[in-house]
């Protein structure tokens, strides 16, 4: 571990070469709500995926792979932008009647491939903004079906564009619904290159099956749900193969965070809401035949930032004129390379920078505390520092629990190094947010525990 | 899933076969503090542990082995005693000033052995009282030598018999001294069997290894005591080895709950204190040359319960004359049976009677909740009932996430009926405990959350 290779490392920002593919590819990418890493077959789970498993045998399964935020609106806004949810101002979850959303000077993916003449739809839960302004269909979607934020606020309208279509949506036959649109836009576009966004509401909370998959997982409601999310995936690829585009249509599998109440974290420590990788790292599995080798694993870090700049290279578009923190990724997915040299990913909790990790190592240097006064609470929640970071090694050490600083004292301070050579290039409620952590005292807590505030 | 097989079975109280060994082995029984499922190399750590994967290697290793409490002192009380911690009275952890221990009413495993002719010596944490009459050299065993509770509560006295010898235990030299002491015992018992009951102070925090083994891990400072652990138990072993004795010597080893702060649960959900099977799931190996196949593995439940009925078999000595709820698993051992037909195993917190495991399901009914009114905190723990039991299939689910209990009713309803036959057999504390657990009303909460109590 060197100083001098850290920073430089942190100097060369994501400039991804853009190279034409012969022809720009069809671009499917489905976004899970609260899928865990180890909830689907080719990730170790026993609720039964085989279309999903599908994706991995023809293509290509990521075991490093994270969401950018551990809850929605961020990770959306990350997976949207390229960019650190901090930096597009939606750092925390949207709620029903805020009037703010993912600002106009942010420009999505969406809006990048149209330039590129592609035809555009999101289907399912968008979250980035439920005023008309903020709507997928002002946002560079063509078209739009789906509830605009969680399916467990209220009120729950179903909307096509920017109209109410259902007042209440009926959650039970949403899956089905969603998959009939997509499909359709899929029979719809086979003239000209398009692009499906599919988030799927599930499976999020709450889990409503429909009648046909209700009670047919041998893991209760959670699999019911998430077979009939398979199911889904299984009807778009059939759509694919069927209409003839299987061979010209890139396939992205992911989720926009880790398990919430329910659903598996696989190996790693924390859940949804959390910076441990449980709320974090995800599945993301990438199919296109003839370019991605089947069957392929790659253990490099990658992010739901990546797909803008690796979406601007496949459609030949032109990159945003502004900072990107995700890289083009095409490099790995063709097989050319098994690493990529990039900055330190950071994980934040709202505007508070919490970890770094940087190759195998990850440094939690502060931690968000809901109750943060300890046991006869005062209230509130802070975010505070850890009495001294945290060092894991997340090859040997999954679960985030031996706290290796001691043993490598080094690692700790090129990593520290590294994140102060970063804040100044983030937003200002990023550096602002830093300072006041770094100014409150903690009492010493042991290393994976929260820590408590000093009474004043 | 049969309620007549259940009750059948409930009925069905531990009644080991006794049947005298030809010889009486010698028993090492190794119990390691706060260590995790995952924590040790033959259980998927990469935390290197030879000498504890060597008895895993010469014997058997379960994977399904359970402490009876996920905090120490139940814990122990349940392993000295073949009884579920409640029966004993030692329902919650012992502090330093407590006035109270394991009742005199009680027989020890070490009582149970000295009938029989066992020379007996305890080594490092006893934690079943600190008052004189509650002392190990006046429950069963001939000889003492450790702190007689937890390495993190003060004072910190280290003692031989009833004296002390060390005001305040160093830490650091600890397990080295704790070693020699046990190696001393075994060379000066090999005229008689023996009994050597070997409770480390470690992993427990602080984490203080001595100066040969600090910084040595490549996972922190608590792989740096758990590989001190190992030098231990390969000491112990080499004893046996160089004294003849290896192979007349029972050498069990275990540890008394899940992992606190650092240390791995494995696959498992939760960590000390909880009554999620990370909390309760532990190590456990068993060495007998001849006797017990080596490389084997067993995927029976067992608990440390188990060990008084077993270690009564072994001995040739008469079981205590009181109820035991743990089973004589020589059948395991030897490898006569792969499964034993057992009452259903019950979890607590507490008096708090929590979930109760048959096969392969789980059934979660309620919930300790240190802070049980939500986030505007009034303050105060509580047992909580849960909105609806959850039921886990433990088998294909080991992080207990995918509640199955709207797709198998009739697995709850005879769980349910097994439990309420089983409670009126139980003390009155857990009786009324549950009454008023049952009594609360508890707002809706999805499963796997903790449950939340109505204002009232």
């Amino acid at each position: 571990m060197n100083r001098r290779k850290f920073l430089a490392a942190a100097v060369a920002l994501a400039t991804p070469t853009i190279r034409a593919f012969n022809q720009s590819p069809n671009i499917v990418l489905i976004n899970a709500d609260d899928l865990g890493y180890g909830d689907v077959g080719c990730y170790g789970s026993r609720i039964r995926t085989p279309n999903i498993d599908r994706l991995a045998s023809e293509g290509m399964r990521f075991t490093d792979f994270y969401a950018t935020s551990s809850v929605c609106s961020p990770s959306r806004a990350a997976l949207m932008t390229g960019r650190y949810p901090v930096r597009t101002g939606v750092a925390g979850v949207l709620q029903p009647f805020d009037t703010n959303g993912l600002p106009a000077s942010e420009t999505t993916v969406a809006q990048m491939l149209k330039t590129a003449g592609y035809r555009t739809m999101c289907v399912g839960k968008w979250h980035l903004g439920s005023r008309r302004e903020f709507m997928p269909t002002n946002r560079g979607f063509d078209e739009y079906f789906g509830i605009p934020y969680s399916n467990d606020m209220w009120p729950l309208p179903l909307m096509r564009g920017t109209d109410v279509v259902e007042e209440t949506a009926n959650l039970e036959s949403i899956t089905v619904r969603y998959t009939e649109q997509a499909v359709s836009f899929i029979q719809r576009s086979k003239e000209s290159p398009f692009f499906l966004y599919f988030a799927h509401t599930s499976p999020h909370i709450p889990l409503l099956a429909s009648v046909k998959f209700r009670g047919g997982s041998e893991l209760g409601a959670y699999g019911d749900v998430v077979e009939e999310m398979d199911w889904s995936v299984g009807e778009v690829l059939r759509a694919l193969d069927e209409n003839g585009l299987a061979e010209n249509t890139l396939v992205l599998f992911t989720s926009d965070n880790g398990p919430w109440y329910q659903g598996s974290r696989g190996r790693f420590r924390g859940r949804k809401g959390e910076t441990f990788e449980g709320g974090m790292r995800v599945p993301f599995l990438a199919r296109l035949p003839g370019k991605i080798e089947p069957g392929s694993v790659c253990r490099a870090m990658a992010t739901n930032m990546d797909f803008l700049p690796t979406l601007a290279r496949a459609s030949n578009a032109a990159l945003p004129a502004q900072p990107l923190d995700g890289m083009d990724i095409w490099p790995l997915l063709s097989g050319e390379k098994t690493e990529l040299e990039r900055q330190a990913f950071l994980y934040f909790t709202l505007w508070h920078l919490q970890c770094a990790r940087v190759g195998p190592w990850k440094l939690h240097l502060s931690r968000f505390n809901k109750n943060a006064w300890g046991p006869d609470p005062a209230g509130g929640s802070a975010n505070l520092p850890l009495a001294k970071p945290e060092l894991y090694n997340l090859e040997n050490d999954p679960e985030e629990t031996y706290d290796c600083s001691q043993r490598y004292p080094k690692v700790v301070a090129d990593i520290r190094a590294m994140v102060e050579y970063m804040l100044p290039t983030l937003p200002e409620q990023v550096q602002s947010a830093w300072s006041d952590t770094m100014r409150r005292r903690v009492t010493f807590t042991p290393a994976g525990a929260l820590p408590v505030e000093e009474k004043p």
